[in-house]
């Protein structure tokens, strides 16, 4: 038998998924699973953008331009105008998601062995697409103790190799909620021309912000035309996940112009996801309104339970829909494990993301949790009721 | 500005995009030009899966299994076993078209600096994907002479280093339509077992075969479950380009699970897609009975027509949609554009593919071209009188 890939082998498994087989077995039981582990949002996708699909009357579904329609990228001009991004339609390559971007955006700058600088926790998959593309990942490490801030120019001073050719956040970040400040975008900008590196920005959690604060974009910075490439995403901003429509931007043409190889090769992106998302843009601004009331309120009981549990504690984030709270426990994959496998209350349990899938660096994110507030008031209250009660049960206690 | 990578500067640019802007500026000449340059059917997508679509009534469009639609996978394990395939829905996994499919195949099986053999000509877009694993293609060279048999056996074992780890095949064949007899893949098998290596085959056009023949797989090769990956499409199968819809599918559970975490990291593929592909399964049996019908009668003409102009010969193939036919020209890639940009033929005008990016030895297929025949038959012949006057007109022409 043939072996399989070196790289294959290295490929990261989900930290999430090695819990669904617990979480199927704790159904089959007749528990009630509270999931608070994923990024599947529970809101209904636009009335919009539903009707697009439901109205599509072409008579051949065929390739669509490789950088997606033109009629879609127009209108999304238009969209980052109204989001202070100046961009052309020449500046967007539409991908399968998000991620399909972040993989032309790596492989169109990073070659095998060259390292990207990103400060974690951070986004598991984005270990997947750096293994993927043969790159090598150098974590930084946040905290939690100051709500996980960007970390101090200097780390990254101190990371940085004559392999490194690019820094990554996400902003407001997943998994922590933490929304960079203006001015912490600015001392990036400062490194970014002293090296000369990319700045790759994951923005898809752009309107999920709280308390009066607004997205700032690294599309805004000066002078970094070069060096920035940002990447977007419908998944989220209209619950549209299995759409499967992100983009990648960046004025830098030469990186465009590569990225439309990799874009070529694979012919186009969706045509139905683009059609659809093209008609989400024209969202009313009441559904937005009323989707972040929802996420406000969830965030806010969120947080406030959790740093009433006994041991517990949770920074407030002023964005996206996740927080990374810390928690009394032991291990929390051997926690994640448990209050699917052994506990109950009121014949209920939760699941959670162990927050050390999301850390590259090993042993860090232990006593560590990721929550997403993807579920409503009501069924939050009593999830949070349970993870208490739980926290209170577990054996492997530990403050 | 920082530099973008090797492997990008190294991604291969689609010797048919070259082309684009000259026919552009023929149409804008009020020229009318017969594209037989794609493999971009002109066939109507079945009303089955355009329904579907029209009749999606989910709430929230979510993410699906990272493999697929457990129901799709059902449901194509039916299929298959009506095309004498025995799977099951494990060995399934569903991607961004047969595009991201090979790119799991691909980085699951060979890493870095691997080599994979092809006989080439070949689809073009294998380069990419190629180039895209850090894997180098070996080609083989198949000859027009037998219309593009598989290459003797002794050459593949002469190509065959310690680096090679697959062997890729498509069957039917983009771009020469040559359909591989059973007797031709068994010494593949041979072959494959000799020196432990994958097999990879891509077999999108199942389905379009003539003259009473029928395909026969990879899959139904005795002993080789460890070492086949057969490769699909719903794209030409249903005209349905855009839904962005294929898969690999291996016997091989090691391959399958380690693909599954390649899949894995983007989430899921297309959810609309998935459920117009799903619902296509349906098509009455009239549909491909009308479809055949029509793509018999194209071939027929495409070959007889061009096999009468003075100096040009093309095999009869009896699978896919394509011919590579050769014709008395210095040089396609010259003559190719000179049609677009130098040639009218009462306003007309034809734009094919130059077989040279279907070569990776240079030089070869330099008096080549690739026709797809996705016109209506009127226009084909239309097409095909254009380039009999062009091919009487060429400057170059050499016989």
């Amino acid at each position: 038998m043939p072996e399989i890939s070196k790289k294959g082998q290295k490929m990261p498994e989900s930290p999430i998924r090695k819990l669904v087989p617990f979480s199927e077995a704790a159904k089959k039981k007749g528990r009630k699973v509270y999931h608070l582990n994923i990024g599947q949002p529970d809101i209904e996708t636009p009335e919009v953008a539903l009707n697009a699909i439901r109205n599509y009357d072409e008579k051949v579904v065929a390739y669509s331009h490789s950088a997606g329609n033109i009629s879609y990228r127009k209108k999304l001009v238009e969209y980052y105008k109204a989001n202070k991004i100046n961009v052309t339609a020449d500046d967007i390559i539409i991908g399968a998601g998000a991620s399909e971007a972040i993989l032309f955006a790596m492989n169109s700058c990073l070659d095998e062995g060259d390292e990207i600088i990103i400060p974690e926790p951070f986004y598991a998959n984005y270990n997947g697409f750096a293994t993927n593309a043969g790159v090598d990942v150098k974590p930084i490490p946040s905290a939690i103790d100051n709500g996980f801030a960007l970390p101090p120019i200097s780390n990254f001073e101190e990371a940085i190799t004559d392999r490194t050719k690019a820094i990554m956040i996400c902003n407001p970040n997943n998994p922590t909620g933490y929304l960079y400040s203006r001015e912490e975008l600015e001392t990036l900008r400062e490194l970014v021309l002293k090296y000369d590196l990319f700045l790759f920005a994951d923005e898809v959690y752009r309107e999920f912000t709280y308390d009066g604060h607004k997205h700032f974009s690294v599309m805004e910075l000066d002078g970094l035309d070069d060096h920035v490439i940002m990447i977007d995403s419908v998944s989220k901003r209209y619950s549209a996940c299995g759409f499967r429509i992100g983009c990648m931007v960046s004025r830098n043409k030469q990186v465009i112009s590569t990225a439309l190889k990799f874009a070529q090769a694979r012919l186009s992106p969706p045509s139905f996801g683009q059609v659809a998302a093209e008609a989400a843009l024209d969202t009313p601004k009441e559904y937005f309104d009323n989707v972040m009331d929802e996420y406000f309120a969830r965030r806010n009981i969120v947080v406030e339970e959790i740093n009433q549990m006994d041991g517990a504690y949770c920074p407030k984030p002023k964005g996206a829909f996740y927080v990374v709270a810390k928690l009394p426990i032991d291990n929390a994959d051997r926690f994640c494990q448990w209050l699917l496998e052994d506990f109950e209350y009121e014949n209920q349990t939760v699941m959670l993301a162990p927050a050390t899938g999301f850390y590259s660096t090993p042993g860090s994110g232990r006593q560590e949790v990721r929550i997403s507030y993807v579920l409503n008031v009501e069924d939050l209250k009593k999830a949070m009721k349970t993870l208490d009660e739980a926290l209170k049960a577990y054996p492997g206690r530990e403050i």
